[in-house]
C-alpha cells in the first residue's frame, strides 16, 4: 500500500536510455512485412446476445504468420455512416472474455474491436485463440519466456504483430472510418499501444495506461508482482542467459518504441503499481516522441484509474476521433 | 483455493433452523410504516454522460426516516412505454459509483435503477450517500457494529428499509412499468434482495448471487475474510455482548426473510467463497419458500460466476420480467 | 523487522516544512471557544473495583460540543492533599478499557484520568463514548476519513478538543493539583498530546510516544500498517479528494502544532515501526518549540518502549510535576 | 479468525485418553525429592521503583538442582498480617519481566511471586535467569525440544520443578499466608499451574488459562502457530525420534496431570486459539480430578480473556483465598 | 504446518472409486503403439565432468511422436557387466538439470537414466527439452491445463508416453541389464512411476514417492499449494469446461493406472503434504494391484523423505535389482 | 523477488569500515592457543553405506574445550597417495545431516570434511553434535544470542574454534595431503571459511558462498529473513543492550576477518538474497585481503548458485588444489 517506487516528484523526471539494438527497425519492417502477405478482410459474424443497443459480431482476422485472431466487435445498434473505432488489448493472461464486459465504448458511439490474445485467456478474463507455435526453450510458466532465447521466435513477435494487424483489420471493416483509428489498452495492453503507436504511424493516437512491457531492465529488479517475475524466475535458474535474454526482451521494449512514434497519446501509471513500477511508465512516457498527456494516480496500485481512467480516455478520444 | 467449507454434495443438503425472534414480522410491518410516511415521488435528474445507447439520470428518494438516498437510473436511450426494471443493490463497501461501470442491463433494454448505499461507498466502488444516523454504541470500523446492540438503532435496519423503499421509489418513475420489477444483487446486496423479497411480496422476482447477511450464527464461526470478520472482531473485545448482538442480528438474517418470501428467486453460491461461505448461501437457499433456482460456482471464491453471472440474470429477467 | 524507514543518523536530522493554514489558529481559537461553553465539573463516580490499593472513579465530562465524554480516574488510595496528574489518550481504535489494564501511574502517586475515545474502543481496547456526529460523508471504514471533506466536520477536530477538555476537567476535580498536570499518549495518544500541548500552554508537560497524526504527507507514503492506510484507501477510490483531504489533515497535524507548543515534551520513535515511521516522529520532534527529548527504540516496532516507556515516563514525570 | 478447531458444542464433550507412562509418579516423585534437597529460604531483597503503593521485592530461590531462580515479590505496601498469595508462571518464551507490568494482583492486596522462566525472557517480556543446562541434543530453536530423548534431561522437568519450587519458597516469606497460596499462569504458565496443582496436593488453588503443554498427539497434529511447532519441525528432519520424542512428552503432559490433581481450579479456553487449540485445553479439563470451572472464550485467540480474565481470576481468588 | 488432510488413521483406510473411461486401455495401447514405431537406440554422448568415480553421458532418445527427450545416463566409472538401472522421472517444473545433482544411484552401483520433462524445466531444476506440441486451448500458465479439452492433445498423454519410452530406451543402453530397471521418481515423477508401472509389466518394480497425477477429483478440492491449484484456477474462469476436463484426467489419473499395475512398489505420502494430499497418495497405493509398501512421513510436507527417502528407496532397489 | 538490498553497480562498490576492537587478535590467539592444547588425531570409523564408488567414515575430532565434534569424511574409493582436501562448514541450524545428501566433492576426487555444528542441526539438515556449554543468558531461540553478552560466553567463539580446529583435524588424516586444503561453505558456512582463512594463514584456499556472519550492523537493519533477526528480536526485548551485544559481535564478524586473510578466495553474492543481503557479503569481499573473486548471481536470493556454483567452486579447488 505505500509508495514502492520513487516519489513523485521523482517519478516526473525519471528517464532511461534506450536499448534498441541496430536491426531494431529493420527486424520489426521484415517481421510487418511478412505478415502483410496474409492480409485478407477478417471474418465479421454476427453474434447474438440479449443487448438491444449494441451489435455484437465475432471477429477472426490473420495475425502473425496469418494464424486466426478472434476478437469482438462492438457497435452501437443506431448507427450511421463510418464510425471512428478503438482498437483494445487486453492485459496480462486474459483475453476477449464474453461482450457484457466491454459495454462502454460502443456505447459511446464508438467501432470497438477487442482483439483476443493468443494462447492466453486462462487466468482472468477468458479467450478463444491459441498460440499455434511452441516454445523452442523449456519456458517458466506463462508468456514471458516462451521462445525469448531468440527474437525471432519471441512469443510478442507475434502478439505485437497481431496488436498490429487486429488495427489492419479494423480498417478493413465497412462501418468503421479508416482514418479514425485509435489503438488502445491497460498494462500488456498499454504496452502493445506503444509499439501499435510506433508501428503504424498513421493511426490517430494511443491510450497506454500503466503499460507493461517497459523498460524490462529495470522492471524485474523493482516490481513485486506480476509476469515481470516470470523472468526472474526463469534467469534464477537459468543463470547463463541473461544477456540473451535481455536481448530478446529489447525488440519488444516500449521504451525503444516509445521515441519511434508521433501519434497523440494519452498515459498513465500509479504510484503505488507494484506491478507496472511507475518510474517504468514514467521511462516510456519521458521517451515518447509524439504529443502525449501523462496522469499519475498517486494512490493506486496496478488498477489504476479504473472507471475513472475510462472517462478520462473518452474525453481523449473525443478529442483526437470525434 | 481450495474448498474452505463443506464439499459440494453436503452444501446441497444443509440446513438450519431459522432464528426470527416473536416480533420480527411486526417490528419490519412497523418499521416500512414509518418510512412509508416519507413517500414522495424521486427527484429524478438527467446526467450528462458521453454515452449515445444509454440515458442515466440522478436520482434522489426517501429512504428510511426520510432521509435522502442517491441512486443511478439507466434508461436505453431508444425505447418506448414502460420499461421492465430491475433494482440493484451493491455489495459491502461499496456505492452506485459511477455509471459507466453498470451499462449491461439497460444495454439490453431495463430500466435499472442502482441504490447507493448509505454511509459505504468507499473501500472499493465510490459512493454519494452518507448515513446521517450515528452510532450509538462504539462501533468496530465498518457497518456491521454500527448501531448493533440494539435492532431498532442497527445500521442494517435502516439499509434494508432503504432497499424497500428504492423498489417503491422505481415503481413511481414513468418509463418503470410497476408490474415488472426484481430487485437483484450479489454479496451484501443479495441479502438486501432476499429481505426484499420477503418485504415486498408482489415483486416480480429476486436475484441472490453468493448472498450476505446469510445464517450469522455459522458464518461467523467460518468465514476467513470479509466483513463477517467485523462481528467477530467486535465480539472479541465486547466478549459480554454476545447473545444481545445475535439478537440483533436475527432481525436481519436472511435465513428469517426467506421462509416469507414467495416470489421466483435466483440463488448462486461458489464452493471456494472464503467471504459467504457457501453452505451459508445454502441454508438461505434451502429454506426459500418460492419458486427458486441454485447455480454452484464450483471453482470460484466470492466473486462467483462474474460475466457468466450476469449471463444467467438475463435468462432470469427475461423469465420473470421479459 | 528490517528498517521501513530512514536509518537512524538519517532520522534525526529529518525536517519536514509546516503546512498549517493562515487560519489554523483562528480555527482552533475558535473550535476552543465554542467547547468552552460547556464547561461544568466532570460527574465523579465511585466505581467499585476488587483493587485495596487504588481507588476508581467513572467519570463524565462535556468534551466537544458538550458531548458527554467518559473516562477513569484512579487514585492511590492512600492520599494527601492535591495530586500531580496525568491526563491520558489511547491508541487509536482502542478505549478507556477496564481500570485494572492502567494502574502504573496511580500506583506511583500521581491522579491518572484516562480519556476515553468517542466511537473508538471496538478493536483492542474497549471503550464506553460514542461518537454523537454523524460522517457527512461516505466515508473509508475507520475514523481517518470521517468528515474528511471539511475541518469543521473531521472527526479529530471532535476528538482534539476532548483532549483539552480532558485537561480542563482534569483541574477541576478536587484531589488534582491544576498547576501539575502532564498530557500524555502513545500512537493516537501522541499525537493529541502534542496538540494538546500546543492549546494549552500552561500545561507542566506531554509525552507523546510514537506519536501518530504526525507529518500526513509523508506517512501516507511509507506507512506499511495501521491506521494512516485509511486515508490511502479512500484517495485510492475518491481519486478527486487529495487536496480537499490534505487541507483538511493539515489543521489536526501535529506538524502543524509542534511549532507552536512550548511546554517540556518526552517525545519516542521506534526505527523498525511501520504504522508510525520514525521520520514523521522526528519530523515532529524536530520542529517542536518546548524543551525536549528524543528516545529512538532501534530495534522496535509500533510497540516502541514498552515497559521501558513507562520508565521513561515516570522519570520525565517527577522532572516536571514531582 | 475462524474456528480452527472443534465447534462449541464438541469442544464441551471433547474427551482424551490419558498416556501417563507406568513410572509417572515415580519419576516425580524422585525428581521432587532431588530438589527438596536444596530447600532454603528464599532471598527477598527490596527492589527499589517509583510506586508508592506497592513494595517490590527481587526473590531469588533454588529451584530444580537447586539452581538459582529469580522472581518478583510485589505486596501491597499497606499489610497487615500474613497474605492470601498468588504463585504466576510465565507464559512461553516469556520472563518476569519487570515488576511495572504486573501491579494487578498487588494491587487488589495479595502477595504476587511471579517467577522467572529459566532460559527463556527474550522473546516477549524479559528473564534474567539462565538455564545452566545444555541440551544434550541438537534442538530445534526454544525450548520445546532441549533435552527432548529422554525424560531426565528435558527442559520441562527442570521447569515444572522450578514451579513447585516457587510455591515452596513463597510459603516460606513471611509475609506470605502459606495455607492460602493459589498457583496461576496463561499458556505455558496454566500448564505449569495443572502440573503444580497435581504435585503439591495442599495448595489452595489453580487458574489455568488456555493451557499450553496439553495433550501433545493431537497438539502438533493442529495447531498453526506456536510452540507446539518446534516439536512437530524437529520431528519433520528427527524423523527416527517419534516414538522416543512422545514418550517423554509423557512425562510433563497436563493430560496426565490433571487426574492427578484435586485443588479447586478455573480453567479457560478460547474458540479461536491456533496456539493452544481449544480441544487441547478441553481435554485437560474435561480429565481434571478435582472442583472446577471452565470458561470458552468464543470470539478470541490466544489472548483469552485478557482484561476480563483478570477480572474472573479476581473472582476465583476471593473465593478460594479470599 | 498442521495436518491439513485426514489425520493418519484415516488415511490408512482411505479408498476411492476408479474413474477410468471405457476405452482407457485402448487409448493407452494406440498411444503406446504410435509411438512404438520411432524405437531407435538412444544417442548417448560422453559428457565431461570434473567427476572421477561417475561417468556421464548426454543422452537423446524418441519419445511420444518419436520427439527427442534428452536425459542423463551416470554410471559408476568402476563397472563390469550390466548394471542393474533406475529411471527416475523429476517432479514438477523441473527438469534434468546438471548432473552433479544426481549423483546417488550411480555411486551405489546403478546405471542411472534420469529424463528430461518436455517442455518443464525453468521453475525449479533445468531442463533442455522443448515440447514441440502447441496447445489447442488457451491454457492456464503451467502444463496442466496444456490440451486439457481433449486426452489425444493433453500435454500428460505425451509426458506419461515419453516415461515409458525412457524404459526402452534405458533397455537398449549397453550398460543395463535390461530385466532389472526400476522406474522412481517423486510428486509429478511417482505419479509417472505409477503410469510406467501399470503400462510396462514387465519392470522390476516402481518407487513413488509423494504421487502426483493422483486422485483429480479430490485433489482439487483440498491441494493448498502446487499444480492442482492450475486445475482450479483455469475451471475458476472456463466454467462450462469442468465435465470436459476431468474426463480428460481420468486417461493421466494415477488412481485408475494404479488398479492396473502388478510390479513391486515402494509409495511414500506426508501427513503435512498441501501439495499432494496425503490421502490422493493413499487412494492410488490402496488401489494398487501389484505387491507394495507405505511408508507415512508424519511430520513432513511435500518434501516428504528427503535424504531418509533416499535410504528407504536403496534398500527397496537391493531387494528388487540387487 | 524484487532487489532487496542495493543495485548491482552499487554493490561492487560498496565499502565498509573495520570494528575490530584492539584486543581482537590477541583474542583469537589466546582462544585458539587454548583449544590447542587438546589436539588429538580424530577418530576416524567406517561407516557403512550402499556406495560403491565413495567411502564414509565418521570422525569425531576435539573442538573448542576439547569438545567432541563429529564429521563425516568421505574418500573416493578408487584412490592413491594423499588427496587434496576440502573442509566444509554447514549454513545455518543444519547440520553433517547423511553422506548421501554430500556427494559432489568425494566422486571429484578430493577428500571431504563435512563438520557438524554443535547444538545446531534441527532446522534442516540433521546434526548429531550437541554444544555442552549453557547460555549464561537467557538466549532468544537459536544460536545467535547464546552468551552473546560477552565475547569469552559467545556461541561463535566456540564455532568457528570449531572449525580451525576441523582444519587441523583433516590434515591429520593419513589420507589428506596437508598442503593442500580448502576452507569451504556457504551462508554461515562461508562466514566460517573467512575467519579460518584469516586465522589459518597456510590454508591453499577459501570458498565463501553469500557469507553470513558479516558486517552486522548493516546486516541487523537490512536482512528480511534469517538468523540476523534473531539479533533483533533480542534487542527488542533487551533495549539497555545494544552496545553490549555489538561489541561481542565485532569479535566474530567477517568484516573483521577479512583484511588478515590473505590465500586464495572465491566469494559468491545473490543480489535477491534476504537473508545475507548482498552489501554485507560486498563489504566482507572489498575488505578481502587475498587474491580473490566475486561472482554476483544477479536474479537468486540465498540460494545463491546452487548447482552452478557447485561447478564454480570445482573450478576453484582445481585451480588451488588441483
Amino acid at each position: 500500500m505505500p509508495l514502492s517506487d520513487l516519489p513523485p516528484d521523482e517519478l516526473r523526471a525519471f528517464h532511461a536510455p534506450g536499448t534498441a539494438p541496430d536491426d531494431f527497425d529493420d527486424f520489426w519492417a521484415t517481421t510487418l512485412a511478412e505478415s502483410a502477405r496474409f492480409d485478407a478482410a477478417p471474418k465479421v459474424t454476427p453474434h447474438p446476445t440479449p443487448l438491444t443497443t449494441v451489435d455484437v459480431f465475432d471477429v477472426e482476422y490473420p495475425g502473425f504468420g496469418g494464424h486466426p485472431i478472434r476478437a469482438w466487435l462492438l457497435l452501437p445498434r443506431a448507427r450511421t455512416g463510418r464510425l471512428p473505432c478503438v482498437v483494445e488489448f487486453p492485459g496480462y493472461g486474459g483475453g476477449r472474455s464474453r461482450p457484457l464486459e466491454s459495454l462502454i465504448y460502443a456505447s459511446a458511439g464508438y467501432a470497438h474491436l477487442l482483439m483476443d490474445l493468443r494462447g492466453q485467456g486462462s487466468t482472468g478474463r477468458t479467450g478463444d485463440t491459441p498460440d499455434p507455435v511452441p516454445s523452442p526453450n523449456p519456458q517458466f510458466p506463462g508468456m514471458m519466456t516462451k521462445g525469448v532465447l531468440d527474437p525471432h521466435d519471441y512469443y510478442y513477435r507475434r502478439l505485437i504483430t497481431d496488436a498490429v494487424r487486429a488495427v489492419a483489420a479494423a480498417r478493413r471493416i465497412d462501418d468503421v472510418d479508416p482514418h479514425r483509428v485509435v489503438a488502445m489498452g491497460a498494462s500488456q495492453g498499454g504496452g502493445l499501444a506503444v509499439a501499435v503507436g510506433a508501428l503504424v504511424p498513421d493511426l490517430a493516437g494511443i491510450v497506454a495506461d500503466v503499460p507493461y512491457l517497459s523498460h524490462f531492465r529495470r522492471a524485474v529488479h523493482i516490481a513485486c508482482d506480476g509476469p515481470y517475475l516470470e523472468l526472474s524466475r526463469y534467469l534464477r535458474v537459468h543463470r547463463d542467459q541473461v544477456d540473451r535474454v535481455f536481448r530478446t526482451l529489447s525488440y519488444v521494449d516500449a521504451l525503444n518504441f516509445a521515441p519511434r512514434a508521433t501519434v497523440p497519446a494519452a498515459f498513465s501509471a500509479a504510484a503505488m503499481d507494484t506491478v507496472t513500477p511507475p518510474s517504468t511508465c514514467y521511462a516510456v512516457y519521458n521517451a515518447y516522441a509524439g504529443p502525449k498527456d501523462m496522469r499519475l494516480w498517486e494512490f493506486n496500485g496496478h488498477e489504476g484509474g479504473e472507471v475513472a481512467g475510462h472517462e478520462r480516455r473518452l474525453e481523449f478520444l473525443t478529442g483526437v476521433i470525434g
